[in-house]
């Protein structure tokens, strides 16, 4: 079966953490080993700088939306050559804490960034470049921010309004409403269910794949 | 008459620094006093960041021709937006070394960079803003470079192969010849002889302008 990059999606507070460790003992199950992990923004020097930048800001200077978007390519794209692409090269699985589609949902959805900009920015930085398969953990704002601030102080992005975060949310919903390799697993139920929803969407995900591979 | 702003261009050891010494005499003859200085990349505490990343690179990463270019458009609109356009609303005139034109020249030019991608980055990011004049300073870049290295260490782009510099130097003689608002200043006379030549030539805008303005 072909190495294939698994991306985690969507608001603070939604799980991610504990839906990577889901993903990576499902793998294992099925007997993949190598897995190379990956957080965006971030993930290699440089990316990480802009992370900070990013996240933090800078004392007394406003981070316009279009700096802050340009800069979260800049991250993105130093990842994708750098690290997703010889990473799946070499065989090994790739799971991501967030990819192209927090971009389309926070800066697109959340900011109201014009979607022709930020159609125009994946496709001409990442070209055809894309998950294979992106497990969007959805949750009301309300209950994640909740969680999130019970986890400490809040960066720069998690300060946002709520009315940002269901612009966010809602982006996050119709974009996986359109885009057959996004699942979307209900994140406001029981930890125990929302592990299981995770295991059992993966490993029938993985078992269409291997049958696809079967007949190719 | 309106305030503007007054891009000087050019490669590395071209001249730019005397050039803009010639302007602001130059402007200041004509009653204009209050000037504001910028530099690209650079110029806010942020796009200064990003200069460093952009001039220095990062210690065993390879920094992408895309990242580069977004790096490069994420510091121009913080620029644009945080002390070019609030400058010349409260009718200062901005003088500035380097502007787009840079870009669209080293990255466009020198890097190859899809001319789509360069057209739909400067659009989408800077929409119809543009520099009022620019002051191109040609110049054979074996020249250039002989000056700039004189000068001391060069950073990572003074250190691109001399095909890179002539490419880049195409560009800007090609973008120049179909942009009237583009002046090409001969940077290989003698220093005396650029600096009258720049003299002239910004006061005959100058002129148009007024007469521009008097007849609006």
């Amino acid at each position: 079966m072909k190495s294939s990059f698994i991306v985690i999606e969507g608001l603070e507070g939604a799980g991610k953490t504990t839906a990577r460790d889901v993903v990576v003992s499902t793998l294992r199950e099925h007997g993949i080993a190598d897995i190379q992990f990956t957080r965006e923004p971030g993930g290699t020097p440089l990316a990480e700088k802009l992370r900070d930048l990013i996240k933090q800001g800078i004392e007394g200077e406003q981070l316009t939306d279009k700096a802050e978007v340009l800069m979260l390519y800049a991250a993105r794209v130093q990842l994708v050559e750098n690290v997703i692409k010889p990473a799946l090269a070499r065989g090994a699985w790739v799971v991501g804490d967030r990819h192209d589609l927090s971009s389309q949902a926070y800066q697109g959805g959340g900011r109201g960034i014009d979607s022709r900009l930020m159609t125009s920015l994946r496709d001409t930085v990442l070209g055809e470049f894309r998950p294979d398969l992106t497990l969007y953990l959805d949750l009301s704002p309300v209950i994640g921010l909740q969680r999130a601030r019970a986890r400490g102080e809040l960066d720069r992005i998690e300060q946002e309004s709520l009315a940002f975060f269901e612009r966010t949310r809602e982006r996050y919903l119709s974009l996986a409403a359109e885009d057959a390799t996004i699942k979307t697993i209900d994140a406001s139920q029981s930890l125990e269910q929302v592990a299981t929803d995770i295991r059992l969407t993966l490993i029938e995900w993985i078992e269409q794949q291997r049958k696809q591979g079967a007949q190719a």
